[in-house]
């Protein structure tokens, strides 16, 4: 039962790396241009100080969960990693968010500030940009998973008396 | 000991509650019109999807909490209770970052995209948003402390042997 749980544990990580990864490469080189009236338009991810977010967050999540896998998970660490993992899930969440809110606007434009769409000129950044999210949005998800999994053992009432 | 951890836990959550109400019912007032070349521009909150869904987790938090304060802590809940704090800050994230996200547009604009900023116009409108912002980010840090402080006192190896 242990190993098995180990074994969840390890494979939902492992995925998570996957999708951090590959948010963070498929963001960074998400990229397109276009002439409008001999004027040529470039977007690029860091052109949004909320993609640049992403592309960090990704990034250090990918890192932490890394170290994570690589480090035996028997040492006397795993308390503070079940609150490091909580912290992961919530970053994820916060970078996630913060980049569907601005992809929604420059797929969709907002009327009412009078800011357009952007995705018909640079469809190709918006491909890129919508490939990372579903990639963000896995990375969350899988998080959510292994956090949800973790504190369902660790809160299982043979491990645990009430606190207070 | 037990009983300062409950009024401290109590207390988190009675701020939490007073910074997530507040944060509903300012973002809901947030309104503005201005002319610009005889064109009536107006700004409202349900304007921007991302401030709509701020509106409905702050309101959906908000309720949640006041159950919680008003049930005792006594039964059997506090397990799922403690899921659902964590599920409560992941939204109050998800929320504040997002808005956050569309705020900083509305803000600075994003020459980039083409996006201009529109605080200039409708600064009333602004004003009420970033301080709707300002006690969804106190909203989430209450929660963080709670968490931290729930999910400290769970892990204490005084309450808890090790799952795996």
């Amino acid at each position: 039962m242990t190993q098995t749980r180990r074994i969840f544990t390890f494979v939902l990580r492992l995925l998570a790396l996957a999708a951090t990864v590959s948010a963070t490469i498929v963001m960074v080189n998400s990229h397109d241009s276009t002439r409008v009236l001999n004027l040529t338009f470039k977007a690029k991810f860091s052109d949004s100080p909320t993609f640049t977010y992403f592309v960090i967050v990704e990034a250090i999540v990918s890192g932490y969960n890394l170290i994570i896998l690589l480090l035996s998970s028997k040492g006397s660490l795993w308390r503070i990693v079940i609150i490091l993992d909580v912290v992961a899930a919530l970053l994820l969440t916060s970078s996630m968010s913060a980049a569907l809110a601005i992809a929604q606007v420059g797929k969709k434009g907002n009327t009412h500030a009078g800011w357009l769409p952007i995705c018909g000129q640079v469809s190709k950044f918006c491909n890129h940009v919508s490939g990372a999210l579903v990639a963000g949005i896995l990375a969350a998800i899988f998080y959510y998973v292994l956090n949800l999994f973790i504190l369902y053992n660790v809160l299982n009432p043979l491990f645990v008396a009430k606190p207070n």
